[in-house]
């Protein structure tokens, strides 16, 4: 059975951005700002290595009984036992993915069309990862939803969407009312200097924004 | 249940070394040729277009009921339900692969040292695949395999061998005597004017000396 999972802010890895610290440090810091799940993304490591990072970095997630969702590799996820997997356009398909992990997963997938929205949905997708919302260096050619297709896509699919891309404390305030479930973000937490601190901003940000 | 496979012309792919023809255009070429075992390897295909590839490939291995093997990536495996998975070092774990792909699949795991070897048996590998036999292009950094290594190899493990590295029509002679049960090729097969000749060609050298 999958818990109902708080997606109100959502951490995506990515090693390179990061500083001095180990990524499970970053990780168990998130946690502790207040990062309510995590996806690990590894896009240039071996598989050994990616199984390696994922096993270090689910024993800090299972430690505050936070779930750990793995970026594309439905078999690190099966490897680790992961809460489940995500998926962007160019990874195995949903359909696909929901087949080989079971029904008892976490199945999220990237969506940048209403298109892509409601065929997530219909193939098994727990959660959208709705974006790029705003340019962003993390990745550079990601198609750029407006805040109206945005809109469309939260009218028109029923499972949880969060936004990714450009999320951060200046861009936050524009998704007050648009009735998304929660903040995906890489950069304005990896990067920050404090990352519980910067974490814990965009929380209260977004949970406050919620409640107006 | 796993049938009694014929290892003894083992074709793994490289799209880089390819002529003309299509990937599935060599495939089919090489089975024609004596080709007994596909392993589709992809290092730098997204995973929408190694499933994509696995996809079409697997339509010319099934029509000539030759085992596809997929390597590395054992959520493409299960998703295009192929006859197996092919690890190397830097890859899945062989027991971590055995306990998510099930019993029923192929695992072949690569060895370079008899302590690889005997692993890699206790953990649950149906073959080996045991190289570099030889220098070769496709494969710079590999740990060189001498005969004498290769011996003590056959000696302690049980399971089929098939040697990789620097295999073609020089080479195979050498192996006449050693108690392997196949030649793994890239090069020598993808890389030839025709194919089908080529892969003939190895084949009956093989079984000729199989059987002085």
């Amino acid at each position: 059975m999958k818990c109902n999972v708080d997606y109100s802010l959502y951490l995506v890895t990515d090693r390179e951005l990061m500083n001095a610290l180990s990524l499970k440090e970053a990780v168990e810091s998130a946690i502790q700002g207040g990062c309510t799940l995590i996806q690990l993304r590894e896009k240039t490591a071996s598989s050994l290595e990616f199984l390696n990072i994922a096993q270090s970095v689910k024993r800090v997630t299972d430690r505050y009984n936070i779930p750990l969702i793995i970026n594309d590799r439905v078999d690190i996820a099966l490897a680790v036992n992961a809460a489940g997997v995500h998926v962007g356009q160019r990874d195995l398909p949903a359909a696909t993915v929901r087949r080989i992990l079971g029904p008892d997963k976490i199945l999220g997938v990237s969506a940048s069309t209403l298109k892509e929205a409601k065929k997530a949905q219909a193939d098994g997708a727990d959660y959208l990862g709705v974006g790029a919302m705003f340019p962003t260096g993390t990745k550079t050619d990601a198609h750029l939803v407006s805040m109206d297709e945005l809109r469309h896509i939260r009218k028109d699919v029923s499972i949880p969407i969060v936004v990714i891309g450009g999320i951060n404390k200046t861009t936050v305030p524009q998704f007050i009312g648009t009735g998304i479930n929660g903040l995906a973000v890489v950069s304005a937490i990896l990067s920050a200097r404090d990352i519980k601190a910067a974490a814990g901003e965009l929380k209260n940000l977004f949970l406050q924004g919620g409640k107006e």
